[in-house]
């Protein structure tokens, strides 16, 4: 109280001092350097250690307490700073740890975090030259290098604030290239619209028909196969169909690494039918582009090269190879883009985007480039799949799991029959009881706090577990650590 | 030469022990804390030095050589790459510097870069609760803390990337609420809209209406007042407008905070004429929301609480008083949201967001409200507005600036009439000649480094600065410096 009560008064007065800085920067780095070693220690070495949690599951209620986050009138002294950026560490999930399985996303990368620091740091937006000039040309570098991946020699391209957005960039690129009309009068004066994807494409899909007015109802689900890759037979008779609606097609949207399942839709064929129809292909290789580095595994994204515009792996851009980008979405805001700049203004990238401001994305993946090299990054391409490979055959030889399909990629999906219904698949109630057994290990496992994995039904599977190997700092003991653990948090069930 | 070849070759040997996990986590700490040190030396210290330069401007040719952009097959060793994070910091310009009055952001606050350097080490998806407990949790406190500055005890709110998303955001629900099929059927099935905004509000409007299929040309543009303020007259005319065409208005996008001039569109008349027609009005207060802190200046925003969403301060968020955002946008996807989870599904935000993972963005601005408190945020507003009042004084009192109508907010607008222009107001080639001062200036001084300043065209008027007055490290010599600095450089024009 009487702390508060002296830092209110102390705060009194500089207020008195306008001439005064109100920040003291001695004070401010000390405070972030400190808060530096604790991220240190409970993010980065406590956060990797399999002797310690994943995570440390509490309950909403008591973490709200233990959190202690109501904002309040006046400011806390350093110390209790300290101890709050200590808390919110150890009760967040590690997503660095070996044993996060749980996401599409895992590991840490020491050069790829030191850019994020640096871009925080410098706090910049990446839309003009003048205030992001390493940036821009950076972005630049960056897009190329993955253009040439794909096989391109030239193109366009920008970051985004995901994949979920980059899929939208390209549903937006596609309907103005059939439609320019568009952006002045909107989609009500053009006709009823039809996009094509596979039944087990990315959701966000069928966020960016919503978003977009395009509609959900006009996303033609194409059939997959066992695999969940796209029957190209089926995309031809759903464009048949939609046209009998009176729908006009103008967009498929490919997907190279479904989330689940991971599967990569024959891209050769669909491009093909693309042709024939003169629509857009777009391929979102969100999760599975990063193939593309590996000349083992590259071959899994065949006809890339046809493609008007993709999403790429992780780095969450869009790629296209139109100059569409700036006249698809400018605004030509003057206060930015001056017409009178003493530089060239095609440096100004900021008019390709939708956002205004946006966040510097390049920073990160250049730095770890420049860390591993091209090399480096096939490197963890082929590691992940040969981790797959050998936990694929790990789980074969165990009795109670049984694997979805041969992975195309680093999704191992699996069920894990517990003893008490093995033997039992033609009980009427086997579904039923095979369902019930993911959520109760999940539940076992985050509130033990061992380890993360997710699981989820798909199509006309129940509950089954979708494991991803990705994380550079995974051994065959992760793996080997991983069947054990599912077996002893379900073999009672 | 030779070092890449035993990089190289140690890589191999790597290759050949996938038992083994592949990076050094010693290593790579032992990298983050030298790049700290970088960081903190020439971003944090060197980049707030009013000794030091604001930007080291390089043609585009020559940054690029000597940033040594390329990405090569093979990776760098430790010290090459702690050379390249001082080169990026050192040719970045330095948004943190006491000198950078060049965008609607400036300043460092260092729990708020604590905030952002521990979500950058947590890295995370704000999704699900399984994942991101603390900061689901700490997403909810800080948008109900935001709420209720507005004046309300319940609704709903995200976090977004940029003020773009939110205003983005805000489309998609009022046209939603309007035309819930729109969801399911596109904007192809309803009738022509129209939205209303400010001749002066930001061009996000435009970028929204062209990516979310409305059309730019059903955007009316209200008139505004010499201020920048939108004249609510026309905007029942602009209404009546709209309907003898056919088109069926639906939103008002009001701004607090105009993006050149600050100005504040009159909420309460606004929102009489919104109630009368029926129609959702959002307030884009992404530069003006702060006002909301101070006791002194919330006026501004009078009326705010009988707005439907709005997008709020340098927060980048959307708050929405009806429960909408996820009937809006949500697509239910079950490898997320499992709907037979153990602990309760609501806190699963993610269907909320058209993304699918979302950076989090939350810890930045809790760490900070905690460490001053809402009385610190407070007197940061108000001191901003009180260095504001000083500098257009100073201004006035030296003959060569001539300002653009009396600030409501932070944004100072004036043309500097060098003496070669004074008391030549009415020669025929004046606006011509005046139009020219402001890039030569810009361009001296980003090319002598010395600080950095906005300038456009708007409406009617030629070139012109706008000075924005928002580091909370600015001092009474800032503003002297900067008064004199634009004199030294435009003396001679």
């Amino acid at each position: 109280y009487i702390t508060t009560l002296a830092y209110k008064s102390e705060l009194r007065t500089k207020q008195q001092h306008l001439n005064e800085p109100l920040l003291d920067h001695r004070e401010g780095q000390l405070f972030l350097t400190e808060a530096f070693k604790v991220i240190l220690e409970e993010v980065l070495c406590k956060g990797i250690d399999v002797n310690e949690k994943v995570c440390e599951w509490r309950e909403p209620e008591e973490l709200a307490t233990l959190l202690d986050l109501e904002l309040r009138e006046y400011g806390e002294q350093q110390h209790q700073l300290l101890q709050r950026v200590r808390d919110v560490a150890k009760y967040s999930v590690k997503t660095n740890h070996p044993r996060f399985f749980n996401q599409l996303f895992a590991g840490v990368d020491y050069h790829a975090l030191t850019g994020r620091f640096l871009t925080e740091a410098l706090n910049t937006s990446q839309y003009t030259y003048e205030v992001a000039p390493v940036f821009v040309l950076m972005e630049d570098e960056v897009l190329s290098k993955l253009r040439s991946l794909v096989g391109w020699a030239q193109g366009d391209g920008i970051f985004c604030p995901g994949g979920t957005m980059s899929n939208m960039y390209a549903m937006n690129l596609a309907r103005y290239r059939a439609f320019p009309e568009v952006k002045l009068k909107g989609q009500w004066a053009l006709p009823r619209l039809a996009v094509f994807t596979s039944q087990e494409s990315h959701y966000s899909v069928m966020k960016a028909a919503a978003f977009q007015g395009i509609g959900t109802e006009n996303v033609f689900k194409v059939n997959v196969d066992d695999r969940g890759c796209m029957i190209t037979d089926d995309l031809s008779e759903k464009i048949e169909l939609a046209k009998s609606q009176g729908a006009v097609p103008f967009l498929v949207h490919a997907t190279s690494g479904t989330t689940v399942q991971g599967a990569f839709d024959p891209l050769e064929p669909i491009a093909d039918i693309c042709d024939r129809q003169g629509l857009w292909m777009h391929v979102d290789a969100a999760w599975g582009g990063s193939v593309l580095f590996s000349k083992e595994h590259r071959h899994l994204m065949r006809g890339v090269e046809r493609w008007e515009s993709g999403a790429c792996s992780g780095i969450q851009l869009l790629e296209c190879n139109f100059d569409l980008l700036k006249r698809c979405h400018s605004a030509d805001a003057t206060y930015l883009f001056q017409q009178d700049k003493f530089y060239d203004m095609s440096l100004d990238t900021g008019d390709k985007s939708i956002q205004c401001g946006r966040k510097v994305d390049c920073l990160k993946l250049w730095l770890m480039w420049k860390a591993v090299g091209s090399q480096g990054l096939e490197e963890r391409v082929d590691r992940a799949f040969a981790h797959t490979r050998y936990l694929v055959e790990e789980m074969m030889k165990r009795e109670g799991f049984q694997l979805i399909g041969k992975p195309e990629f680093v999704n191992v999906c699996f069920w894990f029959i517990p003893p008490s219904l093995r033997g039992k698949e033609n009980s009427p109630d086997y579904q039923d009881r095979l369902s019930k057994v993911a959520p109760v290990i999940k539940e076992r496992m985050i509130k033990q706090g061992t380890m993360m994995v997710g699981y989820q039904p798909l199509g006309g599977r129940v509950n089954f577990f979708r494991m991803i190997v990705i994380s550079p700092q995974l051994s065959y003991q992760d793996m080997t650590f991983f069947l054990d653990e599912i077996e002893r948090l379900g073999n009672n069930l």
